[in-house]
């Protein structure tokens, strides 16, 4: 039978890029595809323990219907961590949790954007959220990135140009897969921008809390005076992806909106995950183990620099990092990059190919991206010896 | 600062109805507005029990990002479970887990019907669902209900009349609110209808296992030769609701965009959460566990109908139910239902009216639903003898 598919679903078919990535689980692959966090950095012990502490003393609450805007303690829990370190939360904001940060980009663009209507986006970009925005068929617009952040005149140009523009979505630190952090500066221009001509910012910030090195730079959220800001965050890499945890940070009409479209959608994130996520932030440690995986994670990006300096150096340039998963590595013009990512998947080294994040895949492109939480020290060193050698035959 | 809304979401502005819901959570009030399944029914020590052998034994599994499509082990068991024991899933399906049954209704709408398109349901229905189907535009046709289902002469009507139906949505067993089970010769026929003009089925049986009396009736799904059936099932009421965990059976081409659908909303169902699902199933007297709920169910079902007969007898009317969750009571026409909900709050007791079920609210209802899987025994009695006395005024 032929099946009939909406518009929006349409244009998100599998891409060739994904057929790249279905290598990535064969067995002895050294998969630098994925982005999960390192398995090492999952704090097994207080899971297991507030886990039962949880089924010891209100399993009903744990296996019970909940309410759509998230676990009463956890919005408060997540309020005073947001406040207190960050200066993230505003008088007129509200906070609802979500399964997973992922979820926010859905819901604001369902909730924001009609069919064609504008989102400004980094380019390159996550591809999660280049996917929410394109399955509510929103019109794409890519900013170049520098090395600070998105190139603010090109913003500017695309804000007097484009219409109904209803975001801007940026990933401040540690930007997948560039790993470009937006510099203080930027930050303040961008708000400024956004105020000026009435639209709104899309922060995600997935990354910000492990910075191994550098000083902290705020927020944009934090410059929120004029409520014009949604602040993603997520729990994925300071805990666990698996629980599906996340939150929005945003005006309260907008939270109301969100609400609506998370109600019909799943209900409700999983309490128990909520449950464990709020007893991890108040009886255990967080801090300290923050600490931890900042280590874990300063040891792993070391060591994949100093292997591509030493393996690749003088073929491949990279932004070099003070936080996140990944590196985006450029090729020089003369080698073909699907070429160089086919010939490494065959050699059992799988990385993800740049265009992966582009707005339009097929517009050309010789960065691919790779990430070092995932594989163990030797599989880094395996697999840059891997690439080392295989840029030597091209 | 107003905020631009899609058009989407404008039209799921928070109804009067919502108002009357959130006197639910007042202390001291008996709800009889819920769907919540009683906090006996939930298996406590199985799953205190499995949770510390799933930490004990796979901790890195529970806490890291998984598949899209779901627990491999917990699709197989679905499988196993639906195939033997409902003939339910045809050599062309696959099984997909999702964030409770209620995403299955989303991923559907979305990836099934561009603005403007036609659901074609029972009339009334679910509210999630018709909130679900609005959330993307559709244009929803409802079909009156009579005693063994949907109104087939007029399904034929809206199937010969209205532009571009995507699909016909059914809750065949215990429908919410009405608690009407379809009978097999409608469920046959149905599926010959929507066979014949091309439209497919989404058959929602989340109260399917909590039949406590009269024999079952096969699925809609296990009639499904052509491959136009998608089924979505539940672990809310059979395990708990909390950790939302569903399915979705339909057929590969299906399958495969309500997963790029699932991909950029929340990645995929917390792992915990379908772990748990899946060693509940595997390891523990799942089929025993059923029984005993259908025994806490038939309980609270028969006195809340014995209640109903005593306290308003005459002046209620109301459809008796084998299993499911819910009575939809009738009041007479000189009895204004929304008064009667009204006074009844201000009473303690909480009802949900009719019209929340209808396509459009503003239709007149002389209906109102109340739950008995919530309430505590002695909250039916005196609920119910509140209910009495107030009828009496009227």
């Amino acid at each position: 039978m032929d099946y009939f598919c909406s518009e929006r679903v349409s244009g998100l078919a599998p891409s060739v890029i994904r057929e790249i990535l279905k290598f990535s689980s064969t067995p002895g692959m050294i998969s630098f595809a994925a982005g999960n966090p390192a398995p090492e950095a999952f704090p097994v012990e207080d899971v297991r323990r507030i886990t039962a502490e949880i089924f010891a003393q209100s399993p009903i609450d744990a296996l019970q219907y909940s309410v759509t805007e998230g676990y009463p303690p956890l919005i408060e829990t997540v309020s005073n961590y947001m406040q207190k370190k960050h200066d993230s939360v505003k008088s007129f904001d509200r906070i609802m949790i979500t399964a997973g940060a992922q979820q926010v980009m859905e819901l604001a663009t369902k909730s924001l954007c009609n069919e064609g209507d504008t989102v400004i986006c980094e380019a390159p970009t996550f591809i999660g959220s280049l996917n929410a925005f394109r399955s509510y068929n929103a019109h794409l617009c890519g900013i170049p990135m520098e090395d600070d952040g998105m190139d603010l005149a090109k913003l500017e140009d695309a804000l007097k140009r484009e219409k109904n523009v209803r975001f801007i979505y940026t990933i401040p630190n540690f930007q997948n897969p560039t790993g470009i952090t937006m510099s203080l500066e930027k930050r303040k221009a961008l708000y400024a921008l956004a105020k000026q001509y009435g639209v709104l910012i899309l922060e995600d910030n997935p990354y910000g809390e492990i910075r191994f090195e550098g000083e902290n730079i705020p927020t944009i959220k934090s410059m929120d005076t004029d409520g014009i800001v949604i602040y993603a965050g997520s729990f994925s890499k300071v805990l666990s992806p698996g629980l599906r945890v996340g939150y929005a940070i945003a005006p309260q009409p907008l939270i109301s909106k969100f609400t609506v479209c998370k109600q019909v959608s799943d209900v409700h994130t999983s309490i128990l995950s909520e449950m464990i996520a709020d007893k991890f932030m108040t009886e255990c440690d967080f801090e300290g183990h923050l600490q931890k995986i900042r280590k874990i994670y300063k040891h792993k990006a070391h060591l994949m620099m100093d292997l591509m300096d030493s393996r690749m150096g003088g073929k491949v340039t990279y932004h070099k990092v003070q936080g996140g998963l990944f590196l985006w590595c450029s090729l020089p013009k003369e080698i073909d990059m699907m070429d160089f990512c086919t010939k490494a998947v065959h050699k059992n080294v799988a990385l993800v190919p740049g265009n992966a994040f582009l707005i339009d895949e097929k517009d050309p492109c010789s960065a691919f991206r790779v990430n070092y939480s995932t594989p163990t020290d030797a599989q880094l060193e395996k697999g840059m010896e891997i690439l080392g050698d295989l840029i030597q035959t091209f």
